[in-house]
């Protein structure tokens, strides 16, 4: 554990924050820019509002959990200040991407940009006591969570014909609502985590295929298109460790770690590439081709889930299963993404692990899935390491 | 030319054709299924509205171009019965995806459902003379030609903020209009031609970067952002044949020569793979990382289009860097496309030519960018072997 805590440690102080610090932060027009290429020069200034949040949300977060330095205060002041200036269009519904100079440039029907915009605020709120940000935590919980559970709420991708379902409402809403419920201080978070849990425990748990489906029939069936088989299981590996932290977090409660613990089970044995080592980004359930064109991809951010799984899973249950899938996943990924030259973790990786492109950042890869990570692996060794 | 003439046309009616006549047609529901395994097996029974149009497109065209075999007849008619009674929306816009039965699952913003269902009711006319299908191909037509030309008919993909214009738009225009002009015998298409030609002269073609654009700003001007610096060689090659073929409808017009080959040869010297063969999917106009996945992939279509291209381009000028540029993407492609154990061609391959994923077809890839090019390499050889 010494020797993970280390690497975690220092690569996330002495890399991954001085990169992005160095090269993000917008000090003309506020806010941060992760378009990147491989050296951190900008490629490209408009300002995606999900990043935004998440950059904020990471700089509170270690003035929270790891130093108050103020530097990283002074970072997620910058972060809010942007979001409120530029996030939101006046229906109080927030953009996707935004110029530099923070005009709206796009708007999408769903919310997650609302998700990442409620951890943010509510970690500056936890970093500062301004209760302000509290609130506006909430208010951008509450459209994340009336636009994911409301039926009719949000703009359906498909027509009423075929009425669907995505695990990314519960999922990333269980995890916001953890944020919110730390750093706010308020229980009644719990029953929106409960909820979504029913949610995905009773309609994205595949009993017959073992698999945590991505879209589902209204009912949880399975639609045997492209789409409802599609499975993503970076993305169901993350969802299990949300799902564990709860059984954390309710002093270990048991079923949470069986269902996390299988969640993680079933998607390391469908994304684990045997060949090639490291994550496939799509599966198909039946074994199908899959329709979309990078399905056999290495992608940074699924590897970085499974390495908070692993350990996670480790932590709850002791079984050396998952320290050996830990180790695995956390070689991989250590072998292959990091660029030791210029800094940072390359995102896009071949399936032979060969670099696709060499740049640090777009519109999708930030500030966000690495030190999130490198923070919560550094932390949950520590714990492994107290109780051993 | 005549070892070309022989692949052509044997492969299209000996492979291809057979193909997806045997496994597509769905003789309970209507239409037609694109969504094939390797073996041609249906792995989703959903029906593309793009695909439905280019199907029938298809087999009307080879009765009306090829041989008028009753059997062509009646594939066309099948699939303009599927268009007639399930492509269309009660407000005249047409679908994007249904399913087996018919029943809408996905309209988009876009109009390109309308113009191959245009095309289609237009070769369908040709080959019946039944006047009620020109009215049917003028009226999905007018459609297409309103919303990629009228400011504000298309609900826009960006704000106002940044104000776009698209390559496809212009492009596909041209091409319909000249299926349209063809096949119902109104000269009237040609004025729209002409407005299209111009678009595509005035704003997309970059003199500075050498380069054909897909996306730029209202006066043509450069996106310096991934969106708008992102080209797309296949996309761009295919344009240039669509205006050498209208070269070549205007008497040799010198001055439209001298556009497609331009643009050929800009886009050529772009996408072409020096180091693995075969075409780039995405290139950076100014040689920066590109944000979409699979810019590093070879796909089927582009190497479809890049053969037509240079055969049309070697048979309007006989400049031999044509017949060269021709033979090396035809034998790139055809060592690395065709499937020949179970049919048809692969579609989708990595920069190195290895296969990413075994399907024959899927809502993209179905029965057009293949046939369309088999039939017209084998007729521009023909005349190109009857001038030598």
């Amino acid at each position: 554990m010494e020797k993970y805590i280390n690497i975690y440690k220092n690569d996330l102080l002495n890399d991954i924050i001085p990169f992005w610090t160095k090269h993000s932060v917008d000090k003309e027009f506020g806010g941060f820019m992760s378009c990147l290429d491989r050296d951190g020069s900008v490629i490209d200034t408009d300002k995606g509002i999900w990043q935004n949040g998440r950059f904020t949300w990471v700089y509170a977060t270690l003035y929270n959990e790891i130093e108050q330095r103020p530097e990283w205060l002074e970072l997620a002041k910058h972060g809010v200040d942007f979001l409120d200036k530029h996030g939101f269009d006046t229906d109080g519904r927030m953009f996707f991407v935004v110029d530099r100079q923070g005009r709206p440039i796009r708007k999408r029907r769903y919310v997650f940009s609302e998700s990442f915009a409620a951890i943010a605020y509510a970690a500056y709120y936890k970093a500062t006591g301004i209760s302000e940000y509290a609130d506006k935590a909430r208010t951008c919980f509450d459209i994340y969570h009336r636009y994911t559970t409301v039926p009719g709420v949000m703009e359906a991708k498909f027509t009423d014909t075929r009425k669907t379902r995505g695990m990314g409402g519960p999922m990333i809403g269980i995890a916001t609502a953890q944020e919110l419920r730390k750093n706010i201080g308020d229980e009644q978070f719990t029953s929106y985590i409960d909820a979504w849990i029913y949610e995905v425990r009773k309609y994205f748990i595949n009993e017959e295929y073992q698999a945590v489906m991505e879209l589902v029939g209204e009912n949880g069936e399975l639609i045997d298109h492209f789409d409802g088989r599609t499975l993503n299981p970076g993305h169901a590996i993350e969802g299990a460790w949300f799902i564990m932290q709860e059984a954390i977090y309710r002093n270990n409660n048991q079923e949470l770690i069986d269902l996390g613990t299988k969640m993680l089970d079933w998607m390391w044995k469908i994304g684990w590439d045997e060949e090639f080592g490291g994550l496939f980004y799509f599966r198909d359930v039946k074994g199908l081709p899959v329709q979309e064109y990078w399905h056999d991809m290495k992608f940074w951010w699924g590897h970085n889930e499974a390495i908070i799984a692993t350990l996670m899973a480790y932590e709850l249950t002791g079984n050396q299963k998952y320290a050996d899938w830990h180790k695995q996943v956390h070689d991989w990924s250590f072998s292959h993404f990091p660029d030791r030259e210029k800094g940072e973790w390359y995102g896009y990786l071949h399936r032979d692990g060969r670099i696709s492109v060499p740049l640090k950042g777009n519109i999708w890869k930030g500030f966000f899935h690495i030190p999130r990570m490198y923070m919560m692996a550094w932390k949950i060794c520590e714990r492994i390491q107290k109780k051993q």
